[in-house]
């Protein structure tokens, strides 16, 4: 009998804990019974989980141990406990999406990524709350309660993926998978101050996922750390596309980079930022400097006038869905009054508007092509703000004039999945009141890995990810 | 000094042409002056050209006998009459695209098309006639006069290529080059009884065409007979996609099929058609057969619901490029009706129709690739029906319920380009009243040269194509 690991494991990384699973110095039931207690005790007040699953879980944390006790280790997640955005199908499971049209909607398959949790070991926690039908930023939600940061549960989460992001800020699981289609992987965990990552689009399965926009869906992983982040791609990512062997994440973060360029755009990303949020990716560019990084201004001269005319393609693209799904305009009352409002923008845009998102979308593209064909990924912050305060709808940022929250929480996060672009948010510092920020790296098509391998040489030249919430 | 050509030349094949030349038997000057009589003679009525560049034509074949002289032979068709329908732009020479909007329009630079016909030595005798903007499969034309068909000049001649067929069928020149976006190339050599040749899309530059619909927009040869359209294509065509080596189309030739197997539809083509041209087109099934070709029957199940759908993309992205120069809806009143009508109806299309649009393109995709996972080939009539008269704007197909000519002149056609497919009419045929019929052959995707081999294959065991209209 090896010697028992006597701390609460809750805020263990993957790596810690599949050793002391590994060596029986931790048990699995341990493991989730300490993530379900965490949930017991607050995540109905944070709103955190629209299902949870703590008997099921136990169980498999028993079977796990068996398994690992015989020395079959699946993978690295054998026997830790995740949780996933309630977008995802689960067979036999309540998938909500976070609406009132799909409340008792209980798929009869598994998504892919569930699936693929399922093969690596990993225990099922629960389903996370999330901005209904994915169509929002915030994370706030009339059906099931709005999601509230664990920094201060007065602010919002961010969106969509609020509950995840929460979930594994809080130490309920060590890690989740949320879906991201204009930011909602990255916002939330900016605003919640843990690690998100989108991929390039494709390598993660959309399949069994409620669908908001199919052209700018993406899956990913939330974690505390960005090895754990790492694990998690390992186990749900696809193959590359024909020709490109995949690398294996996870190994190669043996090796991190030591000379590596990146992009400090000169237009854009920092027009219209919180200062404290600036002050703190700037010094974060200075770390970079000093771990060898060169960093040169890009231009990103289409950007402003393209991001948001391209957001027509996703917002045509949801309505489309849901009219195609016969929810909407005929159950229009069941819908929250934000994401009504964006399906009927949807409902009644031009064709003539769409092509015209096109052709912006193709200056997105030029923009970031351009300045990834120098550097190796650009610098820029996950949101321009910290979490606003739950309701609160408008907003000055830097004193220039007023624009929406929600436009605002999109805007650094939207140009990658117009493009399909890698791009992952890390902690990077906090403000003065004590709120996360989040550095956004987004990396070259399909080079999430060294997209990781940089996020990681500075995480691991900093301390920012060893912060956690205190749970009241 | 070598005996002399003594009869017209007009119509004479381009291989003919270029031989003779060769040996100088004839001269490019009575070449050129043949083609140039027949269009003094013959346009007007016909309304065929819109410019006709005579004395240009003139100097240039005078140019191309010194060079031919001096044993400089450009390509096989150095020193031929060629003709460009009117929304290739050409540089110093008025390109009008059939409108009253660019009748002033006089480009700078040359079109694609219009550079590789000069570098291989073809002489421009004029652009022809042709829908408005080619946004019309009539022909028919309210600024320049609707171009007539020669085999019964109160006929459309079909469009948008109309002055193309007409010029080709005629002898005013020996082909033409002409776009087609919904059947623009096919449709007017059915109805003129020429060869028309829509290849695969990408294959031909549209660069410097007006644009009708970007995604669609095709260019093509119009030739009397198979080896003329190679000849054509061979100049005209550009690269193959990566990796893939492009055939040399006119050597093909040499090596017919012997074996081939070829698609008989069971729906959607066959279905709503004039019985002289279905007899036609199982008379020509037959002929394939004694050739050595297999028939095999092909199922077509989406194409009815889906064909008219996917239209939406084209009708969208036409207003899209109206509106994008301004000339739409601010010059309303200087298009005909029809095109203000279609106009109109992309300006008001809704996103989520567009968005209908692609996923029944997807359907038409799914059908045609079925198919030609286990044929070479499909057949298919290029046109429903024979020419309708001018003017003449609904009609009853085999008794049916009365439909639009738009829509029947259209739908045959439409399926390659919403796939992008490969497909050519050959003359197969005449009706009662002495009008030509046009088989189509849909063919692989990148396989124009199996596709033209099938179609020569065709024209040299039968003489539809050496008939050619009296011009009164």
């Amino acid at each position: 009998m090896s010697a028992r690991f006597q701390s609460d494991p809750a805020f263990l990384s993957i790596e810690e804990a599949a050793r002391l699973l590994r060596r029986r110095e931790l048990s699995p039931v341990d493991l989730v019974d300490s993530a379900l207690a965490r949930i017991e005790r607050s995540s109905s007040r944070l709103n955190v989980f629209l299902t949870v699953l703590a008997q099921q879980a136990r169980k498999q944390a028993q079977q796990a141990e068996r398994e690992i006790r015989r020395g079959k280790v699946r993978s690295p997640l054998h026997g830790i406990p995740v949780s996933l955005k309630d977008n995802f199908w689960t067979r036999g499971i309540r998938t909500t999406a976070g609406s009132k049209i799909l409340s008792d909607f209980v798929p009869e398959r598994d998504s892919d990524v569930a699936k693929s949790l399922s093969r690596a070991g990993a225990i099922l926690l629960g389903k996370t709350n999330m901005h209904e039908f994915a169509y929002g930023i915030t994370g706030e939600n009339p059906h099931y309660g709005s999601s509230r940061n664990p920094w201060e549960p007065k602010r919002i989460t961010g969106g969509s993926s609020g509950g995840s992001a929460v979930a594994v800020a809080t130490g309920m699981g060590c890690a989740s998978v949320g879906t991201d289609t204009g930011g909602s992987i990255r916002v939330p965990a900016a605003l919640c101050g843990i690690v998100g990552l989108k991929p390039t689009i494709g390598l993660v399965s959309i399949a069994g996922v409620v669908p908001l926009s199919l052209s700018f869906d993406h899956a990913g992983p939330l974690a505390r750390g960005v090895t754990d982040a790492c694990i998690m791609l390992e186990a749900i990512a696809g193959k590359y596309p024909r020709g490109k062997a995949r690398p294996n994440f996870r190994t190669l973060l043996k090796n991190l980079p030591r000379k590596f360029r990146l992009g400090w755009p000169k237009d854009f990303f920092f027009e219209r930022i919180n200062p404290e949020v600036r002050a703190a990716i700037e010094k974060a560019a200075n770390g970079f400097e000093a771990l060898g990084a060169r960093i040169e201004e890009v231009p990103m001269p289409q950007l402003a006038e393209s991001v948001d005319r391209a957001t027509n393609l996703v917002v045509a693209e949801a309505s489309y869905y849901h009219e195609s799904q016969g929810y909407y305009p005929s159950r229009s009352e069941d819908y929250g009054d934000d994401v009504r409002g964006h399906l009927e923008w949807g409902h009644n845009m031009r064709a003539v508007d769409y092509l015209r998102g096109i052709e912006s979308r193709r200056k997105v593209e030029q923009d970031l092509a351009a300045a990834l064909e120098k550097v190796d990924a650009i610098l820029a912050p996950a949101s321009p703000i910290p979490a606003p305060r739950i309701g609160e709808s408008q907003l000055r940022v830097a004193g220039e004039r007023e624009t929406t929250v929600r436009a605002e929480l999109l805007r650094m996060t939207r140009p990658a999945n117009l493009t399909g672009l890698p791009a992952i948010s890390i902690p990077c510092g906090f403000t003065s009141d004590g709120l996360p920020i989040g550095l956004q790296l987004i990396g070259q098509r399909w080079g999430e890995a060294q997209l990781l391998a940089i996020a990681l040489a500075y995480e691991e030249a900093t301390d920012w990810h060893t912060r956690h919430p205190q749970l009241s």
